[in-house]
């Protein structure tokens, strides 16, 4: 194969990947969303086919012979060329590597798994859903096995999630949070903060769709290319390509406060998502570039600037509009929405318990893989972690363990880019302030400098520049967890008043 | 190729057409009913390359020769299998004779016609739309010559949507309907009844989607199978198979009857459609097999069950918790579901004056195929067929020749069927009286006699047998519109009182 043929099939390759991925996005959307609840098996069906398809034109000799022609000439490649080639080399690399059948029965597993889970969350019943997990487990830990022998299973799949992470960046990067995190929760603790009955009102749903809308057009977000539906578990997904993205939300009738920081950080992930050039679209390069940047975007508008001050000042009287006498001022909210409460539900949880929340995560995870945890006693590990990082404790299991999609989904070492993305974040911010007064702009409602910085700094590169070249291009040097703790010791001292 | 190796071919063919099918219908719904407005060009380069790769999986000389190693030993297959490869081979002898690019360029003017039509409706603008109604014009009159020759293409068009059917039979259908209607339709005028508020009420869109599912629960629809969006102009569609179907309906908060009637409507389809055998699943015989006998399903729903004294009482009480006051009784409700008014918009027309709007589009497509009418004069000729068939007069394009979508979606020959589908309906309504109690039944708000009724002679079918075939053995004998005259005079001296 000559260099322009394989310059030409990769386009073609392109075209045709993308269509089945933007299929597959698709059904796996409208299955959260729209479809009826008993069509999983329909759409499970088609689902396997378009995976093997995918499966067969990535692995066909064909595609290897054009992506080593194209890699072994790499300077004859534009930088963009060649990093489209190389993301498609790691994954036809990955995906040799896996057995086909085995790659098929995980897609089998996940897809059954993800709606076992659903019903185990409803009834509480950890116990049906632990045969799946500890199929995904056993699934996880040989497929890191094929895919980097030498490595720890786990440390493979932190690293996936986000280069450069292992267990050993995460303990000293977790060790470092917990040990500032838990003082500053117990100062917050006993010092007081008057009761609000903000969560426990009555909020129309009509009126939170109003909010929801008026939040997208504030954060920016294209209505044209950025759609919004209802699930249980709020997520944000490309179709096809950053031209149409969707986010989810839900909506509680006594608090509106869920659905408001849901949409705020599902905006955040759209984004990043939507800010890709649109000569992006249909190539590897389109969309974030990891789930801890990804994280750092979505964290950043739902925290930093959506729970400060400035925040409350502009949505306040936007609020008593829509939900008339509901909350008393300014005061109230950047209260309410800051509280420091130990509690159960991750989603729900306060910026600073939050990250805890993923400590427990990450512990649970990091044993389970190493085989020193087994399945059946997760919930009772669970159950002891919340108590001793959060001093509570669930009263069952969908309070619990089987509170998140993740592991039945197969995201296993997901969850610690949560909290690394906070972190990022907190650094982004303070780069950012270097030239722009972030909470002035936020105080107005206008977003529009914001998004230019980041848009300047991160959308633009979608998924261009490797996570770790990201990171320090825009920190202008080393990852500093610091400043994240810092910033947290700030946000609790002024809500609480304290020195 | 061996008989045994086509065999095995056939099933891998159908697996993967199937799941380019599903993908495709999906993205349509989707592109309806919840995809944001600015993504069509994302979702259209998807489809394009959906298509042509169905297109070449279908055309390729492999398939070719699989279709006709079993065409030619016909003897040994099934009569399932038999039907799957006649099936086949019709959309393949379709296909082959339609350049490639010529389909392509097709189907890209359809997905950017339907785009140019919701907005050229919005606008009320014709002349927007024209330019592509003129290429779809162009398109059917060219492929009919490549598909059949020696055929005229309306004929050509008419007999695809339904086997058997051309001008003449059209001609006569309507012109005896045209003879009875038009004095029926002046005795209702002359015999005035009283006025009612119905249709201009304030009916919440809640409690219309509340009687939503409570009209597709008393249908029998299965809601683990069958969905319910919203979009401005209602239809059904399967996602993949018979096993997701999605029926969609518009609320207009002036008036439940609208979307009610829709609602019925749309449901019979889906009844239709996902009674089909679950064997019948991801081949050719799943779903209904032609429009005709789609309407009849979906008429005999909607006007001859939905609008029966019988349904009224069984109704009645229903929307009386619903909307309060609103409809003063059973006799009121009868009346107004069944008010003969010659009006301008087909979807919202009674039963009787329903077949007058299907003529004047009838008439109107004749002429564009055969070249007489140009498309620059068919908005006047549109308005003068109103006046002449109705005695009403559009005041601007989107109340008249913009108002349905079916021309802009490559739909010509389709209208006629909706009228021939209520005269089918008719003449199964005569034959299931001979074992059912049809009107005790549905007083009661028990469909199950009648669905079974339809599963037994219709639904179970799926599209194993031809239409013209499957209508006769439902008739016992040969169609015969006069019983759909008789049954629509009935109707009107019944509500109009006369003699």
């Amino acid at each position: 194969m000559t260099f322009e043929e394989a310059k030409n099939k990769l386009s073609e390759f392109g075209r045709k990947s993308g269509a089945l991925n933007h299929a597959l996005s698709l059904i796996f959307h409208d299955g959260e969303t729209a479809a009826p609840r008993g069509t999983g098996d329909n759409r499970g069906r088609t689902i396997e086919i378009l995976s093997e398809e995918l499966y067969r034109m990535t692995t066909d000799p064909a595609t290897v012979e054009m992506l080593e022609t194209l890699d072994a000439e790499r300077d004859r490649l534009t930088d963009e060329e060649a990093r489209i080639t190389e993301l498609y080399l790691e994954d036809l690399n990955d995906m040799k590597k896996i057995p086909m059948e085995e790659y098929l029965e995980s897609e089998k597993l996940l897809n059954e798994a993800s709606d076992v889970w659903h019903s185990a969350k409803v009834n509480s019943d950890f116990a049906t859903f632990a045969p799946y997990l500890e199929k995904i487990v056993e699934t996880k830990r040989r497929f890191a096995g094929y895919l980097a022998p030498e490595k720890d299973p786990y440390d493979y799949w932190l690293d996936k999630y986000e280069e450069g992470i292992n267990r050993e960046v995460c303990d000293s990067f977790f060790g470092s949070l917990r040990e500032k995190l838990v003082p500053l929760i117990a100062d917050a603790g006993r010092a007081k903060l008057p009761e609000s009955g903000i969560r426990n009102g009555y909020y129309p749903v009509d009126a939170q769709k109003k909010l929801s809308v008026l939040l997208m057009k504030t954060m920016g977000l294209n209505p044209d290319r950025v759609g919004i539906a209802e699930t249980e578990h709020p997520y944000t997904t490309s179709i096809g390509s950053h031209l149409d993205v969707r986010i989810t939300t839900h909506y509680y009738e006594n608090d509106f406060l869920s659905s408001m920081y849901s949409v705020i950080h599902e905006g955040g992930h759209a984004l990043y998502d939507s800010g890709s050039p649109d000569r992006f679209a249909f190539t590897p390069l389109d969309g974030g570039v990891s789930m801890g940047v990804h994280e750092s975007q979505s964290r950043f508008y739902e925290n930093i600037i959506g729970r400060s001050r400035s925040f409350c000042e502009y949505i306040f009287p936007e609020l008593d509009k829509l939900f008339p006498g509901s909350v008393s001022g300014v005061d109230e909210l950047y209260r309410e929405v800051n509280r420091v409460t130990p509690s159960l539900i991750r989603t729900e949880a306060d910026e600073v318990t939050y990250c805890l929340h993923v400590m427990v995560r990450y512990e649970l995870e990091k044993r389970l893989m190493s085989g020193e945890l087994k399945v059946k006693d997760l919930p009772g590990e669970w159950n002891r972690l919340y108590r001793e990082y959060l001093g509570v404790e669930p009263s069952c299991d969908r309070e619990g363990v089987l509170q998140d999609s993740h592991w039945s989904g197969g995201s296993i070492g997901y969850f610690p880019s949560y909290a690394l993305g906070s972190a990022y974040g907190a650094q982004f911010l303070a780069k950012m302030k270097e030239t722009i007064d972030v909470e002035a702009c936020v105080a107005r409602g206008d977003f529009a400098p914001i998004n230019e910085w980041n848009r300047e700094h991160i959308w633009k590169y979608g998924s261009l520049l490797k996570p770790g070249k990201l990171t320090k291009q825009v920190f202008g040097g080393d990852f500093d967890p610091s400043l994240y703790v810092k910033y947290l010791e700030e946000k609790v001292r002024d809500v609480y008043g304290l020195k």
